[in-house]
């Protein structure tokens, strides 16, 4: 056997797994061309000027950087975003909205661990150029009709909105310049717990009185409109504050009215990482087995293109992390469920019938008949095995004296029962 | 505007060229399953040393290479045949016929000029196991039935075979540690001409009487058996080049059996550069205009998996040069006839409107119906041409006092016609 491996941490994906995976990226082309998204592709590798414009510590470090033959520094995109800002920031005349979804893959210096990849799959839909919070709403709505169709249930959309937790750092009354530091510490509460959050935030330099207020106030998380008088009525007195509240509550009566408010939650401890974010923030979090937690994120980044040498203009999108949904998937029994089925397979009896097998099939494929013919020339016994191993619904049976009489024998593997028919009629018999 | 650019020699998708391209990668993986292929997918970055496990000179100098963070020479996959090699090497207990394609980009350091990129897409089928012409044959009409479903006329798949050149080196007295620089020459005749080719054979020791002996034996080519005939005749004395000559014969009979013989040539001046070809090879050229040349190519390659390591076992594919199909299309005007189309577009009168479009739009995408709802906020005489410019079938038009009485208005984007309707009764209007 070969030593030859895959580089670590990366994986080749194949049966069950590549069918589930398929059957999401299907799914998410499906939902998006329906809300009237249109695809963007990208080179998997970008200019390091391009993707250190996105700004944050990691990327330094997560990024796979090379020189290329022209001496350039070149690294694979670590996202979908970052592209898409480029290409935004280089286009200031695309009409808006621009709706666009992309589909691919991304790379990241992870410690490879479950679930996590080094190379992953992402599905984005971004909306450029509304500053409405219904294009915010409409993304996070793309991703539950997404989830409808896949992981049908067990899931929970979380929202915030850094307004909100700007005003919350406003009436805490930490200093504005360690906002950021903040929404970072608070990020993690799930991670490091209440204590881990406390520790956190004293190395940063705030008081326990602050902490205090910062820590009960993340607490506050519901569904619904009642949830976000609460935030309101905590925020009293900061403007920023109320004002990211009004988006949340025009957010809230768009899925209220499209039934979907019970799967959202607004959760005021939701920061997410990445300091780019400026209003809307939203992550779906997967709440069965195995626990893999988010599963989808994205928010509104309305500074992100002029960050790359673009107009200020307004975006807002989310991201499904297509692995881990495989992985959700697959745990489920999808990967077997989603089986290869194969409509015929061809068994021609001794070399000289394979070139008829091949003008048989070829027949069956244009009428849309998936269709394989044997090229091992095996044993009968042995052919009808491997028909049963992908599962093929009939087999066709060519042996010489059938051929002389005109006929092929078909074989319904479900049946097992055998006739003789002619090949002119193999298409209207197998479609039916 | 922003002057981040793409990495030079790669470029964005979009608009019409993007949906070409969606259209030919949906077409060939239809193709694909329904002559019984299955998906395998693999990292887009290989160790160097399984890269170079390949062998050939330009590996070196057309890879995208670098180190990663553990030091380890890596580089971008520049086809998608040196990862389905490792994969076989490293799992010899695959069911055989092996049978899978393979949807991906590739990257190459060439000098960038028209349709060819340094990142671009392939798609390829394999087959894995079998050793007999049927295998051969069977890739090449999938390729064929793509190319019928795709540029549908124009072009003439090239074939023929290692082992009849092999034979001819034979006859013509060259040295047999010769055979791949002649190869190699004979490759270029379309490239550099009859006396570039002299030139170059010259210059690789081959003398004046095996060279002329050569240049009349390539210019053989032309369709069907009686060809074949040709190659017969003067091969006569070499067991190797009638070998190679009985194979093409049973390849033969299959393209003529199945309607395809007159897309076929067989042509003795095709090699075809890679030196791991051990049998038939293959190359469908484009005829027509913009002159691209080569579209799709393969050949059989029974001994590159145990150069990978593994066990010695048969092997055959051909790979579709996606990019370059897709300027062929888009020269005869694909992109606008694929013009994306939208089934309805929402216009809601004022802010309060829109979550109620929102609400409509989620129940008819479940219908299946694709539905953009505004999300600028625009006077409705925008909103009509915004709908227009995605070309939309439908505008619903949603106003305060056409929801108090229960109604929308449907606008007929192609009679210019408008209804009131109830929106319960906006999905069945909408697909009839």
């Amino acid at each position: 056997m070969s030593e030859l491996r895959t580089v670590r941490g990366m994986r080749d994906i194949m049966g069950p797994n590549m069918r589930v995976r398929d059957f999401l990226v299907k799914t998410a082309v499906e939902v998006f061309r329906l809300y009237g998204y249109e695809p963007l592709d990208s080179p998997v590798m970008e200019l390091w000027e391009t993707l250190s414009a996105k700004g944050g510590e990691e990327i330094e470090t997560e990024t796979f950087k090379f020189l290329d033959k022209g001496k350039r520094e070149v690294g694979l995109r670590f996202d979908l975003t970052v592209p898409l800002a480029r290409i935004v920031a280089s286009n200031p005349h695309l009409p808006k909205p621009f709706k666009r979804y992309a589909v691919g893959k991304a790379w990241r210096y992870d410690r490879p661990q479950a679930s996590r990849y080094r190379e992953f799959m992402q599905a984005d839909v971004d909306v450029i150029g509304s500053a409405s919070p219904a294009a915010d709403a409409e993304v996070v709505l793309v991703a539950l009709e997404f989830a409808r169709r896949t992981i049908e249930d067990n899931y929970v959309m979380k929202i915030n909105n850094r307004k909100v937790l700007k005003g919350l750092i406003e009436r805490a009354g930490v200093k504005d310049s360690l906002a950021h530091e903040c929404f970072r510490a608070i990020d993690k509460l799930d991670k490091i717990g209440r204590d881990g959050v406390v520790d956190e935030l004293k190395a940063r330099g705030i008081g326990e009185d602050e902490s205090k207020f910062l820590l009960d106030a993340i607490k506050l998380r519901g569904t619904g409109l009642n949830t976000l008088d609460e935030f309101r009525e905590l925020l009293e007195g900061s403007e920023i504050g109320i004002e990211g509240v009004d988006e949340l509550v025009q957010m809230a009566e768009i899925f209220d009215e499209s039934g979907v408010g019970k799967l959202t939650e607004f959760d005021m401890s939701l920061a997410r990482g990445l300091d780019y974010y400026t209003g809307a923030v939203f992550e779906a979090r997967y709440l069965g087995q195995p626990s893999i937690g988010s599963i989808a994120g994205g928010g509104r980044y309305d500074a992100l293109i002029e960050r790359f040498g673009g107009q200020s203009t307004a975006a807002t999108g989310i991201s499904l992390g297509i692995d881990r949904i495989v992985d959700i998937l697959l745990f489920r029994g999808l990967g077997e469920k989603l089986a290869s089925q194969l409509d015929v397979f061809i068994a021609p009896i001794k070399q000289p019938m394979v070139k008829y097998a091949m003008k048989l099939r070829n027949e069956l494929v244009k009428a849309g008949i998936s269709c394989e013919v044997d090229l091992m020339e095996r044993p009968l016994k042995k052919l009808l095995e491997q028909a049963d191993a992908k599962n093929a619904r009939f087999v066709v049976i060519i042996g010489a004296r059938d051929q002389e009489k005109g006929e092929v024998s078909l074989r319904n593997m479900r049946t097992k029962e055998t006739q003789q028919v002619s090949p002119d009629n193999l298409v209207s018999i197998i479609l039916e």
